[in-house]
């Protein structure tokens, strides 16, 4: 059956970005790229905007051609009145997306999807800067999302338990997560087998299972590994693959589907005992979160450099 | 018709390695690593370890799992005794390479195919460290091998004119590329256009032009550029998207092919004016002197940081 909305989920974060912002002594301001001319690209863009303007910053929306997107990044890098940086990918759908991401300053990326921030989750350092334990780390947006909105549902249990700590809040849960992206799903996996869950990560090569945030080879297969988990992500944006069908999941189960097209069935939706479709708001209010502490790390009373 | 073997084209190149290693104070250490264990992949990685015993470097070759590779890598960053890492792709076959690729330090890149070197490649940047002119910036080792190769075989005109002199060597030619990764095919439709071609970079999105080594919208299709074009490079790891056929290439042409599979038919490659269907060697010789500049940027003398 179908959850609460993520965006009555998320409006706890959302509040919290408001009494943040009113402590910045400026308008902390986002620069969101977009290069798509599709109108639903353009229309989560615009509500994007509409959040950021809502919470009191400043979201100026560019569209530009793809092949500008380089130089414009780069441009606002070294902006200092570009606080945060927010690009809608896919852009050209290969490696060059990739590419994109890390060339985004760790100082601005908001979505924390580059390098910088990703071998920081993997390397469980815990600071922004070696040596300053003054600034934390951000971790990316979208299996941060992920794990928030489990923590709202009361799957972490209460939620002033926090994700990380040494509790291990998912201790005896089994995951299985379909996308073993580096921006998305290895680190979500990384991250829920870190709080406690034996995780199954599946991308079009096959599984691999993490316990303890550790990757290892397993040959489980689809079906056993959706058998036996209580909690099931997808986020494959193509049809095939990854559709979950009713008699593969228990009623037990919760869903959660990241990608843009839907990766469970209507009656798989139906059957789980909660299903999210979609995490874009969660996302959108974690993007909030980092950027208020990027602003707080980098750019507070700093505004010329 | 088939062209002189690259392992003859790249004589020149192992013999210049010979003399560079002997003026190092100790013999250059490469660590090679690989993941597969299948046959073809082995016989490539001992192949290349034989190339650099032969010029008188040691090279380490060590097979481990896929797992094991990310705390390797690190590990060999900040291993003193190690000047080079050089590990066989594809691993994962998915994002998770490039993620890889990244993490091997730009002091130990031997291929150059981390970001840190394409970024430099794509600002035009000469330099391995801003404000130092005295390092010289890495090109990334198949691009180059591959502009080396056009040089042997005179494309470029006389082998000493340099490739990015401004002499354009390549004024009046026009190239297609069936490739545009961020490590092969990019860099190279960059370099070749700032060389003075006129370049057509197909990927299975579709086309680019670069022109002076930037990248622009163009709808002309496959037959035309391919009818007029003076190179056609190839470097598509699957059969279909790229195959050439005899009807589809001037007997003018030269085609080059560097992908593990051959994408010319036999007819194409026979009617072609010169095809070489390889650059490998090349590449482990271009992969050589990036190690000597590396060994003398950033390690000789210093082997203890």
């Amino acid at each position: 059956m179908t959850a609460p909305d993520p965006q009555t989920l998320a409006e706890r974060y959302f509040h919290e970005a408001v009494t943040d912002v009113a402590q910045c002594h400026e308008r902390p301001r986002v620069l969101g790229l977009i290069a798509s001319t599709d109108k639903p690209s353009m229309a989560y863009a615009r509500a994007t905007k509409q959040r950021f303007l809502d919470v009191g910053m400043d979201y100026d929306l560019e569209q530009l051609s793809r092949l500008d997107l380089e130089a414009r990044i780069l441009e606002a890098n070294s902006d200092p009145s570009v606080h945060g940086i927010f690009v809608y990918f896919p852009v050209f759908g290969n490696q060059q997306d990739d590419y994109l991401r890390n060339l985004i300053t760790f100082t601005k990326d908001i979505e924390a999807g580059s390098q910088y921030w990703v071998r920081k989750l993997y390397a469980n350092d815990r600071f922004a800067i070696a040596g300053d334990p003054s600034k934390k780390a951000l971790l990316p947006c979208t299996p941060l999302a992920i794990v928030k909105l489990l923590v709202e549902l009361r799957v972490y249990g209460d939620p002033s338990i926090k994700p990380g700590a040494l509790s291990k809040p998912l201790s005896g849960k089994q995951v299985t997560i379909f996308n073993r992206s580096e921006v998305i799903g290895r680190p979500l996996a990384v991250m829920m087998s870190n709080d406690g869950a034996e995780v199954f990560s599946f991308d079009e090569h096959g599984p691999l299972k993490f316990v303890d945030a550790k990757p290892s080879e397993c040959n489980i297969t689809r079906r056993k590994a959706l058998a036996g988990s209580d909690i099931v992500i997808t986020g494959v944006p193509s049809a095939g693959f990854a559709h979950i069908e009713a008699d593969e999941v228990t009623s037990k189960a919760i869903g959660i589907n990241f990608s843009s097209i839907q990766n469970f069935s209507d009656a798989a939706a139906e059957k789980v005992s909660l299903f999210i479709p979609r995490v874009g708001p969660m996302t959108v209010a974690m993007c909030m979160r980092n950027t208020l502490r990027l602003y707080r790390h980098f750019h507070m009373g700093t505004p010329d450099d």
